[in-house]
Order: C-alpha cells, then sequence, then structure tokens
C-alpha cells in the first residue's frame, strides 16, 4: 500500500494553510487548496465572540424582529424644505456657523482633500467667506463646528455636506411614523459634493435652492401622501437600476411621479420646465431619494436589542465606518479603502481619493452592490460582465439575513435581493460587503472623476462581532 | 466485429425520420434521434428555391443594403396631427365614409369579431351611427370602404382602425425623410382597438382627441427636431422592455422626453397635469410609437432588388401576413395562430382570439421576441424564465441577418438584438419568428382579456422564398 502510493504522483488535498503545500505542489504533485479559514480568522477571543454569537436563538430572533422593522417599512417624500435650518433652527441659532459632512466624525485636520473642499464650497455658498482662503483660513482655526448627517437622521451623497440654507428632501415613513432627510442632487459635473467649489458650483447650488425646490415643493403640495420612493426603487430594480450608482430608470420613475403635479401647479411654466428637464437629464438625480428611503427603512431596523443586523454604513473619505442594530449610535471604524472603477478621460487610480459619502445605506438596505444583479450596464461600465453582476449578488447573499421579496432581481429569477447583512455572517464567511460608489479626486477643487465598487473594511465587523459578544 | 456488435445494446444515431427508430428505442436501444431535416422540409420545388436562394451572393448583399437602411433610419416623433383626415384628405373627401384596420386588406364578412367591433366603435365615433345596430347594418350593407393602415405608411396596434377625427402622430425618418403614422394609446381596460364600443370607450376616445393630442402637439411645439424614438427604443433595451409588450421604461423615458415641453407650454395646466398622468399611468403607451418608429425603420430597408429581409408583418385576426423587401406591396398571408399566454381574471385560452395587429412591425425591427432577453419580467408573466427568455432571443438570432449593434441586449452580454429576418433562414432553419402580444376576446364588444405570445406561420415564408426564387 505505502509502496503503491509512493510509485505514483501524490494527489493532495489541502484545507487552511497554504504554504504547507508549495514544497509538494513545486515537486510536481497534483494539488487541491481549499482556501478554508477557522472562523475569526485565527484570533481566538475573535472565534470565541463568534461561537458566542452563531446560531444564537435570540440573535436570531432580534434579526427576524429587524428585519420585519425594515420590510414594513414605507418611505414616502412628503415635502421640500426650502432651508435646512427650518428642519433643524437650533443647529444654527444666534447664527452659529455649523455644517454636516458624510460619515463618523473627524477633525478639520483629519478630513480628506475633496470634503475639505466641499465645505469650502459651503462657506463660499452661505457667504461666510469671500474666498478660498478666506473660508479655508476660518475653517483652519475651528471658526466651524462640524456634525455628521447621521446623527440628524440625514444622509448626503460623497461629502454630503449640508448649510443652513440648503434645500431638503423631507422624508417619512408612513409605515412607522419615523422622518429622515436628504439634500437636493446638484446633477452631474463639478459638483460640491465631490469638493468643486468653483463659481459655477455655487451658482448651480442657488439655482437648486431658488428654481428646483420651490418647484418639488410645489408639486409636492399637489400630491397627497406624497411620493412612494420604495415603490420606484422595487420597479427600478426591474428596469436595470441597482438603485445606488446607476437610478436611471428610477429618475424615470420619479419624473413621472411629479411632472404631471408640477404642470398643474401654480409653479411658474419657465422654470417649471427647467426643473423637469433637469431631472430628466440627470439620471443619478433619484440617488439621494434612493439614500434617504434607505436611512427610513434602516432606521425601522435600528435599536433591537442583541440583533446583528447593519443599520447604516457611512464613508467619511478617511475611515468606513458601520453602525448595528443593537449598538445604538456607536460606530465600528476602519481606514476606507479606495474604489475601483472606470476613470473619465484625464483621470486614473492615483488620481481616487479613498471611499467616500453616506450614499452607502443604500447598501444597507440590499440596493447597490448587495442587487449588483439587476444591473449589469452598471458592471459593464467597470468592465464586468452579466454573470459577474449575477455572482455578487449571490456572495451577498450568504452575509444576508434575509431576502426582501419586494426586491426582486429579475436575472436571480426574481428571488429577492439579500437585504440586512448581518455582521456574523460577515466575519464568519470572510466576505466584505460590496459597494458601488462614485469615485471622487484625491485632491480638493476638482470633482468626480469616475465610478466603480470598494468593499467595507472587515476590521469594522470583527469590532462590532467583539462587542456584540461582550454585550451577550 | 459483427457478433460483438449484436452481443451488445444498440446505440444509435438516427438523422431525420424518427419513426425509423420507434422500433428499435421500444426494444430498449440507446436512440440519439437529431431533428434534422432537409431543406424545403422535404417539398421539392421549395427545397430547389431554397437551394437558389441560399447563399447566393446578390441576395446578401441585397440584404447587406435592406439592413444599412435599418441601421441609419432615425424615427423621430415631430408632431401630432389633430385629425387623421388632415394627413389624408383624399380618403375622405365629400365626406366618404373609410375606416383603416391592420393586417392584409379582407371583406367584412371574413373579419374577426373583435375587428369588427372596433369598426362599430369608429362607427359610433364619427356619428356615422347612432347604435350599434345601426352600425353593424351600415358595415354589413357596404356603406363603409376599408383599406390596410400599411398601404397608407401607417400602423394601428390591435384592429388598428384609424377614422377621420382621430388624432394621429406623425413621425419622420431623420436620416431618409419618409414619414410613418399611429394612432395615440387609449390606454388600458376597455379600448376600441381590442374591439371595446361602450360609451367610455368613445368618451375616452374624444378625450384623446380633445385633452391628450392637443397637449402633446403644443409639447412637441416646444421641441426643436422632436424627440429620437429610436434613442428611447435602446435605451428601454438595457431597462427590461422588449418595446413591444413591455414598455415600462420607453413610456418613462417618453415621459422625460416630453414632460417639460408640456410643463412649459402655454397648454391649459390642469389639462396637463391629466395628460402627464395618464402617460405615466399607462405603461404602454410607448407602443404606439415603438411600432411607427419601426415601421419608419423598416421602411429604409424596404425596395431593395432581390433582398430576402421581411420588412413588415401584420395581422388581421384572421391571417398573419409578411411583406419582403424586394417584393414590393404583396403580402404573404396565412391563418394566425391562436397566442397562448396569461388571461384577466374570467378569461381563458379558449376565449383568445387568432393573432391582431400590427404591433408585429416592432418584430421586424428586432424589438418584441427577437429582444425577449431584454425583458425577463415579460416572460415571468406568461410563465417563462430568464432561461427561456434569453433562449429566444439566441434562436430569433438563426433566422436574422444581422444584429444591430444600436439594441445592445444586457442578458446577451449587450451583443446587438437580432434584427432583420431573413425568409430563407426561417425556411432553412425551420425556426418561426415569435412575436409578443396583447391578446383580444374572441367577441365584439369585449376588449383585451389577456397577453402572450404566438408564432409566425411557416406558410408566410415558403411563399416569400418561392416568389423570390421566381424572381431571381
Amino acid at each position: 500500500m505505502k509502496r503503491e502510493l509512493l510509485g505514483r504522483t501524490p494527489a493532495i488535498l489541502n484545507v487552511g494553510l497554504e504554504t504547507l503545500v508549495t514544497g509538494p505542489r513545486a515537486a510536481g504533485a497534483a494539488v487541491t487548496h481549499l482556501d478554508w479559514r477557522p472562523a475569526g480568522d485565527g484570533e481566538p477571543a475573535l472565534a470565541r465572540a463568534l461561537a458566542r454569537l452563531t446560531g444564537d436563538a435570540r440573535t436570531d430572533a432580534a434579526n427576524d424582529a429587524a428585519v420585519a422593522g425594515m420590510l414594513a417599512a414605507r418611505p414616502h417624500l412628503v415635502d421640500v424644505e426650502l432651508r435646512a435650518e427650518d428642519i433643524w433652527p437650533h443647529l444654527w441659532e444666534g447664527g452659529a456657523r455649523l455644517l454636516t459632512h458624510a460619515g463618523a466624525p473627524l477633525p478639520w485636520e483629519a478630513m480628506c482633500e475633496p470634503m475639505k473642499g466641499t465645505l469650502i464650497g459651503a462657506m463660499l455658498y452661505e457667504g461666510w467667506a469671500q474666498d478660498e482662503a478666506e473660508a479655508r483660513g476660518r475653517l483652519t482655526a475651528g471658526e466651524v463646528r462640524f456634525v455628521q448627517n447621521h446623527d440628524l437622521g440625514a444622509v448626503g451623497p460623497m461629502s454630503g455636506t449640508i448649510s443652513p440654507s440648503m434645500p431638503m428632501f423631507v422624508v417619512r415613513d408612513a409605515a412607522h411614523g419615523n422622518m429622515a432627510y436628504t439634500n437636493l442632487s446638484e446633477g452631474i459635473g463639478r459638483v460640491l459634493r465631490f469638493g468643486a467649489y468653483g463659481p459655477e458650483v455655487i451658482a448651480r447650488l442657488q439655482w437648486l435652492g431658488l428654481t428646483v425646490a420651490p418647484a418639488l415643493k410645489s408639486a409636492l403640495a399637489e400630491l397627497e401622501g406624497g411620493v412612494d420612493l420604495r415603490a420606484i426603487q422595487s420597479q427600478a430594480l426591474l428596469m436595470g437600476d441597482e438603485v445606488h450608482s446607476r437610478n436611471a430608470a428610477a429618475t424615470a420613475l420619479f419624473h413621472m411621479a411629479i411632472g404631471g403635479a408640477l404642470a398643474g401647479s401654480a409653479y411658474d411654466r419657465a422654470r417649471s420646465r427647467e426643473v423637469l428637464d433637469f431631472i430628466a437629464g440627470t439620471s443619478q438625480f433619484f440617488l439621494n431619494l434612493s439614500m434617504v428611503a434607505s436611512k427610513a427603512i434602516m432606521d425601522a431596523a435600528h435599536g433591537v436589542a442583541r440583533s446583528s443586523i447593519v443599520t447604516a454604513i457611512a464613508r467619511n473619505g478617511v475611515t468606513t465606518a458601520i453602525r448595528v442594530s443593537s449598538l445604538g449610535a456607536r460606530w465600528f471604524e476602519a481606514p476606507s479603502d479606495v474604489p475601483v472603477g472606470l476613470f473619465f478621460a484625464g483621470f486614473a487610480q492615483r488620481d481616487a481619493n479613498p471611499d467616500l459619502g453616506d450614499s452607502s445605506i443604500c447598501e444597507t438596505a440590499g440596493y447597490g452592490g448587495q442587487s449588483l444583479a439587476a444591473a449589469p450596464a452598471l458592471v459593464q461600465l467597470v468592465g464586468g460582465t452579466v454573470a459577474d453582476a449575477i455572482a455578487i449578488s449571490r456572495e451577498m447573499h450568504e452575509i444576508a439575513w434575509a431576502r426582501n421579496p419586494d426586491m426582486a432581481l429579475p436575472n436571480l429569477d426574481f428571488a429577492g435581493a439579500p437585504a440586512s447583512i448581518d455582521v456574523r455572517k460577515v466575519v464568519d464567511n470572510g466576505i466584505r460587503p460590496l459597494l458601488t460608489t462614485g469615485i471622487a479626486h484625491r485632491q480638493a477643487g476638482i470633482g468626480q472623476i469616475g465610478a466603480g465598487m470598494v468593499r467595507v473594511p472587515m476590521t469594522c465587523f470583527t469590532q462590532a462581532v467583539m462587542a456584540l459578544a461582550e454585550r451577550a
């Protein structure tokens, strides 16, 4: 028997450490290597924490309850508030200078350049500085206070900044009554959210406030109950959008939802046309609305004791951070990865800023990377195939606690999208959530340079698992 | 050797007549049967005709020229004519009573009941009769002349009837200058085109003429160059439509194209809202526009000597008929099959009328059944899977002369849709074009009862091959 074995070329099945088979493989052995790692990736404390949580009936039940909240949520766009300070008067009381930003809190010195560019632009828009140098000086001197969007029940794409005179979308979850907010899409090109702050950026912001916001407010006043955002998201998944980085269908559906009401309102005719044509020409117009709908949906899953469901993913351009349903407002943070993608002419991967923006709230609700199978056209844009798109949604299912039957994915034969990321499954399976995203230039003042994909750092999830185990 | 063969269970590969292997199969032999038939299906004259045409360099070159015409066509919606009689004054000169219909010509007696219902409704709408009995009497008495839509450069869904005071979409091919026409979508429910003619049907037609048509005319007056219909078709293929029986995205894109212009026009505000909300609520609104765009595209492929490309497929509810590029206005007709599909509550397959309508012009241009891979949601509706949808587009490629690179199908990894049906390939491969279609009740006065699929009779193509060979 032994002799027979030695007389043949050995066939080796190896599990775990690949280095063990380097020698035999070099010697010509047929090696099949299984890339298995022990739960917790070999860290004993993490493995113990995971063992305590995995299959824990109370955590499972809590996750079912959190998902039930998500599935019941019915976010509706009910209003446009013309000035953010009318939503949060306390923030800007007595002329206080305060600006919000995406992701977890961080001081001015630590911020990435595109976020600094956005804040400079907001200073100019508010008239708190006359030029870039003055704005930068005041920001550096600590004259402006910063607040993160998520603490206000708000979200904003990329740098995500909200300033007191910006108009805001107002969303109400008709099922639970909770509110959520976001700013309006500025369209494409040089825009504040990507860190640009030139005169055309400020002019666009003023036009948004003076023309777009009152138009949409007029339209919404004609629509009893507002616009059902989740219905639009669900339909758009059947129409080639993953409703994060591709919103072509969702934007068209939103146009249909408000176009008649605006045309029938008393709002100025020429401006009504400007606004409807602006939306028609801005295929990502719905992004902000998909984000705020996702925020309202995830708030309905937040605060369930013992639940291990991720209720927010947010990036400030330096760190990526997650919140977990049962762990309150605490962020679990790690340095952001740099998105890989397709770049506009004249830009390249080396110009890309690390991952930035609150828009990853979409993935926590099951849109974006989780629903990539819905959007082959988006995957094609970054060099992938339909099969890649499908494979990623299947992979994301491995870390989801449930599917959302209202989010049918045609290319998965209409199975519901994987909606509800379970930190236990992320760590146990070693699969990081994939986000679709826009890419900002790493310097201030330039703006968007491409679009692509990125994954959430594993450390966010290992920290969360440890925190959950401590509580359990 | 012989002994060895007889000692085993025989394994038989059979090509052609399956009856030859019935015996061995019954006796337990392993039979692999290839369903091959000789070209022309065993008819010597047809086989000779096909042999003469297949691989014929002049036919191939003619088809290349016809397809070049299709690919160059750029149909734009340029106007709404408020009354059909202003497009074709000669038809209704001196108060002549004339109505048009879909498909090839046929006399009143031969028409199917839903087409009779439509003509009764058109009589009531025009005030040519006060009630159904009077209308039926006049039609039976031969007081009304009939003209087929295709002879006017027009198309109409289902019965397809155009009467003198109906509003019409006016389309111009910006590349070749040719014009094409169609009527406006009446929306869903009880509608004239499916053979309903009750008071609500007539009221809807009047509203279309008095409210919808002038609104769209006002919008188009604001849009220089009109609306690029082919661009909408191409985008919609990326958004889950096959742009025949599913037009959810195309309708939304059309809403975006005209919404701003209408809101900015001087047209009455309340009516503007009615019209935009009507379009938003009618996911098949774009069907008529996809048809008329396809008509303009196929007219650009028609009249190329020796070409074997199908330039029209049209059904009058009794026969299905095709035209071929090099064979002029001649129809090659055969009895229509009955569509198989999904039925509204209370109706069943036995209620279905045979295949009806000019909308199959969409398939001649590569939309509909040819592009089924684009629309899994449509296939799901009739009980199929994504794989079925993809398989049908692949099958349709077997009978297409070319792919249209402007019609990318995501689920074929963005390969162009098979656009341009070659009668030689249909006969040679024995594959009949598949059409997606609405289904009318076989009785007059009821209307739409479902949606489904049907194939074009093979006889249309064998006749066309014989005619092409005679000419060659």
